[in-house]
């Protein structure tokens, strides 16, 4: 797996359950959300500028993507809605190409541009660690079948060693994207 | 990681926060239970006796241990009890030592004897696939940190393609077996 394949894989419409664990109190909460997630042109001006921004060389990014959500949480009922939209730009080292950076615009746990560490396990997990200013991120994804992937990502206290919030997510897909 | 070092993080006793996610209906459930692990010697009569179940010398095994777990469901209010335990017996692959067999007296999903396959992902993700007559397990388990470990357990088709059921369990270590 290399994130080509992994972005390519990664294309289309996914139906999301999404179970937290908040380990101080041993709470759960369940999610459902709808999320798009579609390729990007790399000459694409917000994939430009977001490279940019971190000073890397735009031909550098490989298979930018766009990642859209909308969902539903049984936690907050008055406001249910979880929106939101993130553009993603992989950019793999040159010397170890299971390895690079991830760029995004927003992180999902914190409404910064953030730039995280992705790599590659063996059997094809993605894993990516995204430090924070007050917190750390780290993310595995996997594919069970083409039509279904997994995901666990664990929020972090900054130093890494205290998990704050555990969540698992499995995604069908319910279409591809043209 | 080896098997050696993983049952010894395993041992003690594990307050468990466990999601599952049952895919054709996008239902939820939540268990809450006590888990406890407890080595087990070589030379215990229900160690040689699976050994012998299953044509391996015992010689063979490698940190046998016991685990039993006592839960509660949010599904079932009648009864929310889910009660059990099991013997566990490492088998290692002595030629591949990451790899190897992993024999015990009754399994999650079944509740016959069962001999699954393990092996250690590069990041020391313990891996373990058993195959039951109409369905396969696959179950992932790592450690955040030596207090805190993660599960994935996913339940097969018995073709291993399709999922029926993914689960996901924070565990916390409560206190460590003497």
């Amino acid at each position: 797996m290399d994130i080509i394949q992994f972005v390519e894989q990664s294309i289309g419409q996914w139906r999301s359950q999404r179970s937290a664990h908040h380990m101080a109190f041993s709470q759960f909460e369940a999610v459902r959300s709808i999320i798009d997630i579609d390729m990007l042109s790399s000459n694409d001006p917000a994939v430009v500028e977001l490279c940019q921004a971190y000073d890397v060389e735009p031909s550098r990014a490989v298979s930018p993507f766009q990642m859209k959500w909308e969902g539903q949480s049984d936690w907050d009922e008055d406001n249910p809605e979880v929106k939101g939209s993130t553009i993603l730009v992989p950019v793999p080292d040159p010397v170890v190409p299971h390895r690079g950076k991830l760029l995004r615009d927003q992180g999902y746990a914190e409404t910064i541009a953030a730039a995280g560490e992705y790599h590659f396990l063996d059997d094809g997990t993605f894993v990516l660690i995204t430090a924070y200013e007050r917190a750390a991120a780290e993310e595995r994804i996997w594919f069970a079948n083409p039509n279904l992937r997994f995901r666990v990502s664990l929020i972090k206290t900054s130093g890494g060693s205290g998990v704050v919030t555990a969540s698992f997510s499995s995604e069908i897909k319910s279409s591809k994207a043209e």
